[in-house]
């Protein structure tokens, strides 16, 4: 079975592990977000992608779910000794690594799709993981600033540096319009048996990707049960602040509206957590098929089984 | 009073310490070495401007003379396990900071001089130190491979991984005969009271300095006392292996053959090791007034006694 996985960051990774144990023998592909990409002290950092290779390599900090284990920061301790900053940007001495490789291979001329693909040469991480373009994207917040002006923002630093303390006015994925899809990417979407939307983030991780020219439309066109899971559990995120930026597209933060934000042209399955079984009838009164599961990812078994229901809707779906 | 020295790694900057206590007042330019840059990982290193501003800034690693103290290898043991070398370079995490920091800078379009004084702000190394040259100059050695091929490496291939451990057949500062004095470094040497030369090597480092067009030229016209320090004691080098690159241009591994390489047309005085007394007579029949004197820099103590014969034998050579 060849699935395709749409990913963000944590979520998105946490759910991988599981797929790979309800899944073991599956072709697994990911079409991870880049939007969250930033260039740092002249180095290309890309999140999400990092976020799923450590976790399936076996190298993530498991307690914050980004970066690597066992982590250090002589580095950064040294770029701020240098006045260099941000120092809100938590790169420890061996993520420095990945990204210094990184942007190498980028500046030697080769595309971001490549250099991942050479990443993940050391990490084997069980899924063929493609960036969802190879040109640059970059996610842009409008937020008011101290002074009650209006301005953009690079997604990073409203996350991580505000913490998405302030209201996101827009989210705009700057240069998507212009981006053209990984090598790979459509190919796996129009070959892929099932594609499934983990609990990702709508706006900022998964809409990012879709935002790109075709990918949208190879999904909806791909002919295959596309089944997605609530990343709004009993009308809050589950992790993250996902609900900052779906207020910014006019979409409320409940399980039922990320589903009819998705739209029944895409999405044909969705899974809601237990507590959110009243969303199930408006879910499906939308056309697409609901089910109230347990959502929470507190362990690989509880995300395993969060997986089998989503694969067991896709099945019903297919039927 | 205004002193110039011509300055490449570890001996020029032990020298530089004790000029600083010889002559707290004076004002120091020091044209430091850039034929040893390299590019490493995408990463511009320039270990001999480095060397200068740690030992003067306080953060060199004593003992070893190059790199930082209290060193971690986290970044580089990481591009290890991605099979990014080269590993017979010893960047350390703390020295990284520094060549992403200057890296980040000259990709924003700052000279290499505009970024070393940008690193200088935060060491604050006590002395002007000028890069040689804003061009690339990149020292070149040619030797014979395994296979008896003649062939180029980058000076530091054959300085650190292979130790000098083959013989040089030709030192070919690429890019020199194109290369512009750096902003400044013309100017100081016009203004100088004095003029050093360091007991540092005379083919890599500061023959390298004087390779730049325009560089030895505007010593010997500046009409002021231009005064060296033999590298080489009782035929040997004190440090490095200087006679191995001496051999590849043609000049005896003594302290006198030193001298006379440079030249009367450069050099008025030359100060030889106390156990090198009968070079004295040779030196000062090139023309190049000569006196043996205690040169090896042990401590603080012994280095700016050494200082101080020098700048007497300026005065000497003044009057």
């Amino acid at each position: 079975m060849r699935i395709v996985v749409l990913a963000g960051g944590i979520g998105g990774a946490r759910f991988l592990r599981g797929l790979k144990a309800a899944a073991p023998d599956a072709d697994l592909t990911v079409i991870g977000n880049t939007g969250d990409d930033i260039h740092l002290f002249g180095l290309k950092v890309c999140p999400d992608l990092d976020t799923v290779m450590y976790t399936l390599g076996g190298g993530i900090n498991e307690e914050q779910g980004w970066g690597r284990t066992d982590e250090t920061f002589r580095v950064k301790e040294e770029l701020a000794a240098y006045g260099v900053g941000p120092e809100w940007f938590g790169l420890g001495d061996r993520d420095f690594a990945t990204h210094i490789v990184r942007t190498q291979m980028l500046g030697a001329g080769y595309p971001l799709s490549a250099v991942t693909e050479a990443l993940c040469a050391r990490w084997k991480p069980g899924v063929r993981l493609l960036p969802m373009s190879d040109d640059r994207v970059e996610t842009h917040v409008a937020i008011d600033d101290e002074d009650g002006e209006r301005k953009a923002v690079h997604f990073q630093e409203y996350w991580v540096r505000l913490r998405a303390s302030v209201p996101a006015h827009a989210v705009v994925p700057v240069g998507a319009d212009q981006a053209k899809p990984a090598p790979g990417v459509l190919e796996a979407i129009a070959e892929a048996d099932v594609v499934l939307f983990p609990p990702s983030n709508p706006v900022v991780s998964i809409g990012t990707i879709l935002a790109v020219p075709g990918i949208r439309e190879a999904i909806a066109d791909a002919g295959v049960p596309v089944v997605g899971l609530s990343p709004i559990v009993g009308d809050a995120p589950v992790r993250g602040m996902a609900d900052k930026v779906l207020a910014a597209v006019g979409v409320e933060a409940t399980a039922s509206a990320v589903a009819r934000h998705y739209g029944s042209g895409l999405l044909d399955g969705w899974l809601v957590d237990s507590v959110d079984a009243d969303a199930v009838a408006e879910v499906e009164a939308a056309g697409i098929r609901c089910r109230a599961v347990p959502l929470m990812m507190t362990d690989l078994d509880a995300t395993t089984a969060m997986v089998r229901e989503a694969l067991a809707m896709a099945e019903e779906v297919r039927a």
